[in-house]
């Protein structure tokens, strides 16, 4: 617990005075007052967020976290549970849609095991900070013990600081985990207040039936296990994931770092939301790139006050859309030091 | 004339059975059927206007045309008249917002003089294609002769046709002219038969009174030269302009060449309603990148029947939402030919 007690002390607020500073440059570069919109209010948040005002965002990394969940037992998910291992190995071979958008941003993709079921094979590029094999099935009982929850929060920061020394400028959150969109709509439900009715969707497609039950799992899993929603460690132990833990565990560290983090769909949404609940100052720090297709991440968004960068329809994670969030937020402090302004380039000014 | 003639008859229909395929191959990739939404119709739409299954998108090129435009002594921009040839220079320079973005998504910017007001000094970078020196005031006669929307259509076929000799995979539209929201109203109110108070913005920041100001302009300039909707180059000659009749004809110049163009913005988006209304083909080459600020940009996107890829409240012009948009289109065909499949990555599919 200590390391997330040190974790929560440094985080402060985003520097305002550089945020000024990054609004009268952008207002002398050679475009009309505000005409590149949301690029700008990008790059004032960046700069405030790094303290600097010609930040550099050369170091990306997308930190796709992986655990698997007991509640798959309850068929929440139309793909069997080996999957989650299968793609971990797909990430380390280069063949997932992570590896594909990663590569083209320009960002490094670290992939690690918060608690995936098995065994992995051990592989240079695999960082190994298994929880557990899984977690329990919470519609019969906690996901996982107290304990479990600070361990899973912990290795996401250590993972953070870890690549932080080697040199980080922003950080992408990306999940896998078979079944994890039904932890993420249990911990939506539970922190937003929101019926379960309006916030779980088909996860990786499932039919009608599937839904239903879906639906009907998360309900007995909050009955059960009555998370209390003022004590966000004990949503994240009986509903949650070793993956979201991780990733919640991520964010602060990013805040704490003062790096700017993008948050991909609803997995990550939900660990943002338990990170928001924990230290509501993170929500500076963070910017939602897309919406997913899976409602409960809008509701999430909506509740924490952020709003994402594009809709895309997409519905993966792995941090595909928190890639592609990066190359905006790298357009846009591009944009900050690289144009020219109107007495550099000999433009006249509005009259 | 004769180039129109020609070009308007090369234009066929995009590649069905090549999109069927690449729906084939997307479906065994190693992600949810359908999980990355518009990045998906984005690689079937080029596959299907390319004719590739495994097209390739290396050779960018956003073409940011220039013009000036007679009505801008109804006081209908902030900006004055001179800040058009200035703003050429300041693309020749690499210092302005399209030189920033097209670098980060790694496109070339080509810029040409369709009608600039002065003689620009000339750069071995610079398209000089100049039709005349301006347009007229179209509050008082038509804003050009037929004869010189004819040449500004060539010019801009010219201009596509000089680059894809080189190499072009892919065009993005950009523009350049001080009060071209002016004439881009007027062509939408006469094709989209839309009260030109529901088409008409702030351009680069009109107080309310210039708005108001801008409103009456346009309106007289309607009635007096009462342009023909049934006739495109009829609206082009009497309320364009000689940048918006260019990216007519690099936007028919890629239909004609299997080449997919990214509209940028209102200007490039008025362009894109004058081809399609000359040839509804066209729409199926086309890919709406972002919906401008300029209200006038959903009636047209929502007229031709497109729906953009992102919303970030831009505004700029000269190809800088193009370029992002470029970048999603690589990206999607990245996804369509860099992902593994079920089979080559040994991950089990859905029960």
């Amino acid at each position: 617990m200590q390391k997330i007690t040190d974790i929560l002390k440094k985080i402060q607020p985003i520097d305002l005075a550089i945020v000024q500073k990054t609004q009268k440059r952008l207002d002398n570069l050679t475009k009309p007052l505000g005409s590149l919109g949301r690029l700008e209010e990008l790059a004032k948040q960046i700069s405030g967020i790094t303290g600097e005002d010609s930040p550099t965002l050369k170091n990306k990394v997308i930190f796709t976290l992986a655990g698997d969940h007991g509640v798959t037992e309850e068929k929440v998910s139309p793909f069997p549970q080996e999957v989650t291992a299968q793609m971990v190995y797909n990430f380390l071979n280069g063949g997932a849609g992570i590896n594909v958008l990663a590569k083209h941003v320009g960002a490094r993709v670290v992939v690690a095991d918060l608690g995936v079921a098995c065994d992995l094979k051990p592989h240079p590029d695999l960082i190994i900070k298994k929880v557990n094999y899984g977690t329990k099935n919470m519609a019969k009982g906690p996901a996982m013990t107290h304990n479990e929850a600070i361990k899973a929060i912990e290795a996401g920061i250590e993972i953070f600081e870890e690549n932080h020394k080697k040199g980080l400028n922003i950080a992408g959150t990306g999940d896998m985990g078979i079944g994890n969109t039904t932890p993420s709509s249990a911990i939506t439900a539970c922190l937003t207040k929101t019926l379960i009715e309006d916030i779980t969707g088909r996860g990786a497609g499932l039919d009608d039936q599937g839904l239903q039950n879906k639906i009907r799992v998360i309900k007995k899993a909050l009955e059960i296990n009555k998370p209390n929603p003022e004590d966000t460690l004990d949503v994240l132990a009986k509903v949650g994931g070793f993956e979201i833990g991780g990733l919640m565990g991520i964010i602060l560290a990013a805040a704490a770092n003062k790096t700017p983090v993008v948050i991909d769909g609803f997995i990550s949404g939900a660990a943002a939301l338990l990170a928001y609940h924990l230290e509501p100052k993170t929500k500076e720090y963070m910017i939602a790139s897309h919406c997913s297709v899976e409602k409960g991440h809008k509701i999430i968004l909506d509740h924490i006050g952020l709003r994402s960068l594009f809709n895309l329809d997409l519905r993966l994670g792995e941090g595909t859309g928190a890639a592609l969030g990066i190359s905006l937020a790298d357009a846009s402090i591009k944009i900050l030091t690289e144009m020219a302004t109107f007495e550099s380039a000999q433009v006249s000014n509005q009259e």
